[in-house]
C-alpha cells in the first residue's frame, strides 16, 4: 500500500478555552497522508504522551515554548513507526520518539527532523509505555529537576506532589534510590496506597483526606522539616509545605497542574508562605526539561539500567483512540489518571 | 565617676502589637547601671542602627531569632564604646559593635560577649554610621546576597527594590563596580534623582508615581528582562518584576517590608506571577545574613576600600535621642527614611 493512498485524521485546535478546554475547542480533520521528499520521513503514531503542559500550549501567552495556532494540528509528543522514509538516517519499521501531533500519521521533512526531535529508540530498553514515562519527558523532567536543582543528599526528606502521576511516581523513586526519606501527596487512598506498597514511599499524604489532611500529613511525615520539594501542583498545597520547609531547603517548581484551567493559567493567589523561602534560607526555582537535552541519553541509560534491575517501575494509563483526545486530556486536571496518561492511536 | 552611679534608661516591649507597633506597646524603664563581673565589660551606646527585620522580632512566631519577650528590652544592634571593662580583650574607650538594645547603657557579661556579636571597630576604617550602613549588617546583608546568591556577571540587569534604603544603597553601588546595569526602585523624586546622580544608579523608578508606574518603568529600563532582583520590599513590586524575568534569573529574597505590619508578618497574598520561575527558569532564594558572620571581614575589608577610594557612599538619616524610639522605627514603614535609618542615643 502506497502512503498516498492512506488517510490521517487529526485532531486541531478550533478556538482557545478560557478554562477547561472541551470537545468544542477542536476540530477533528481527515486528510491524505503525503509522501516525503528527500530527507523526509513518514511516522505512523502508536502512542502518544498526554501531558499537563498541554494545557499551557493553548494559551496565547508567552511561555518557554509558543502556542499552538488555531487550526494547527494539537501538538503532542509520543512513539511512532517509520512507514516511509526518504533519509538515510530512518529506515522504514524503526521505532521513533519525536513530536508528532495528535493525529494518525506525521509527515516530516528533512528541515523538521531536528526541530521536531525525532529520534530512534530501543524498545529492547523499554516498552513503548516506558519510553513515553519514565525514559521520556516525565522520566526526564523527573531526573534532572530532582538531581540538578534539588541535589538530594542521602538521609534528606523529599517530599512530591502529583506523587502518583509521571513526573511524581519518578522522582519518588529516583529519590529512594539515591537513599532519600520520601513523602508522595497524592488523590485518594488507592493512589496513595500504590505509591506506598508498590513504589517504595516512605508515606504519602492523601490531599483528598479533608480539611487539613495535607498540614497534619507533613507534621506526621517530615519530623524534621522538608528539605526538597518537588512541586507539580502549585496552589494550596505548595503553600502547606512552604510552612514546612527545613534550612536551606529546596523547592523544585515543575508545575502548577491546579493552576491551569484559571484564565491564562494564571494562579488566583500566589504562595502566600512564601517569607519562609526567607527564615530557611530556601531557594525555589523553575525547571523545563528541554534544557537538558544533551544529556538525555546519560539519564536514559540510568534509568534504563533501574528498569531493568526492578528498582524503578513505570505505571502507564492508556486511553484508547484518537477520537477519545478532548475527553482523555481532562483525565489529567481532574486527577482522574493513575499513573502516565498517555493515547493509544494505533496498536503496535 | 563610677559605674554604679549611672542610670540607665530603656525601651521595653510592653505589649505584641498587631499590625503597626505604636507608643502603647514599649515601656520606658530607668534602672542603676551595674558592675561588670570578671569577664565582662559595660559599654556606652553611641548609635543604634533601626532595621525593617526589628518587626518581625516583635512577632511570636517561628522565624530565623527568637522574639523578643515581653517585658525585654528591645533588641536593636549599635557601635558603643567601653566604658568599664574586666575583659582583656576590651580597653576602656575602645569603639565596639554589637547587640546593645535599645538602651542606654549594656553590661555584656563573658558568657553573653559572643551571642551579642560584640568586637571592636575600627573609625579609621569608616565612620560609626559607616559602620552600621555600608559597613554593617546592611552592608554586609547586600554584599553576601547579591555576590553570593545573585552572582552578577557584567552587563546583566540588576534591580533592586528599597533602592534608597540602607541594603538597596549597597547593593547598587556594589553591582554597579561589579559591571552591571543598574535599575532602582524607590518612593518618590528626591530619592530617585538621589539614586542616579549621586550613587550612579543607571535609572531608577518612583512606585509612589502612579497606577503602572513600576511596569512601564521596568518597560522601559530592563529592555532585555530582569538578571537579578534584590527585593527588599515583597507585595506588588515583586509580581511586577517576576513579570519581567530573564532567562535564568535570580531573586534575592532580602525583606518584604511592604507586609511587615501585616498580622504576623503575613503577606495577603503570595507572588502571583510566581509561575515566572518555570517559564523562565529562574531562582528565588532567601538570604540571612547572620550565615555569613565568618566572612564579613572580607567583605567590610572590600567595602572598605571603595568607600576610601569614593566609589560606595553611604547614606544616613540619623534621628536623636532615645525617646523618640517609636516614631523613629515607623519612619521605615512609611518610607519616610532617606538612607540608613539609626538612632543616636549619645553623641560621640
Amino acid at each position: 500500500m502506497s502512503a498516498t493512498s492512506l488517510t490521517n485524521r487529526q485532531v486541531r485546535l478550533a478556538k482557545r478555552p478560557e478554562t477547561t478546554a472541551t470537545r468544542e475547542h477542536w476540530n477533528f480533520t481527515t486528510e491524505p497522508v503525503g509522501e516525503p521528499a528527500e530527507g523526509g520521513v513518514l511516522v505512523k503514531t502508536l502512542t502518544l504522551s498526554l501531558d499537563p503542559a498541554m494545557r499551557g500550549w493553548l494559551n496565547d501567552a508567552k511561555s518557554y515554548i509558543p502556542p499552538v495556532a488555531i487550526g494547527e494540528v494539537m501538538r503532542a509528543g509520543g512513539v511512532g513507526r517509520v512507514v516511509a522514509s526518504k533519509n538515510p538516517a530512518f529506515a522504514v519499521g524503526d521505532t521513533v520518539y519525536g513530536t508528532l501531533g495528535v493525529q494518525e500519521y506525521m509527515l516530516i521533512e528533512q528541515d523538521q527532523i531536528k526541530r521536531n526531535g525525532l529520534v530512534k529508540i530501543d524498545l529492547r530498553a523499554g516498552t513503548i509505555g516506558q519510553w513515553l514515562n519514565v525514559l521520556g519527558m516525565p522520566g526526564m523532567t523527573g531526573y534532572f529537576g530532582l538531581m540538578d536543582v534539588g541535589q538530594p543528599k542521602p538521609g534528606e526528606t523529599v517530599v512530591i506532589s502529583g506523587a502518583a502521576g509521571a513526573v511524581g511516581q519518578t522522582v519518588g523513586q529516583l529519590a529512594k534510590i539515591k537513599g532519600c526519606r520520601v513523602v508522595g501527596i497524592a488523590g485518594g487512598a488507592a493512589k496513595c496506597d500504590w505509591v506506598v506498597k508498590e513504589l517504595g514511599f516512605d508515606a504519602c499524604i492523601d490531599y483528598k483526606a479533608g480539611e487539613g489532611a495535607v498540614r497534619a500529613g507533613l507534621k506526621e511525615h517530615c519530623p524534621k522539616g522538608v528539605d526538597i520539594y518537588f512541586d507539580n501542583v502549585g496552589g494550596d498545597i505548595l503553600d502547606q509545605v512552604l510552612a514546612k520547609l527545613a534550612r536551606k531547603a529546596r523547592i523544585i517548581i515543575c508545575g502548577a497542574i491546579s493552576q491551569y484551567n484559571n484564565a491564562n493559567s494564571m494562579p488566583a493567589t500566589g504562595p502566600r508562605n512564601y517569607l519562609s523561602l526567607l527564615v530557611n534560607r530556601a531557594r525555589m526555582e523553575g525547571i523545563v526539561v528541554f534544557d537538558y537535552a544533551d544529556r538525555y541519553h546519560i539519564a536514559i541509560a540510568e534509568m534504563a539500567g533501574y528498569l531493568k534491575d526492578g528498582r524503578m517501575k513505570s505505571k502507564e494509563d492508556t486511553v484508547k483512540g484518537i477520537d477519545t483526545f478532548p475527553e482523555a486530556l481532562n483525565k489529567l486536571f481532574a486527577g482522574e489518571n493513575f499513573g502516565k496518561l498517555m493515547l493509544e492511536v494505533a496498536a503496535d
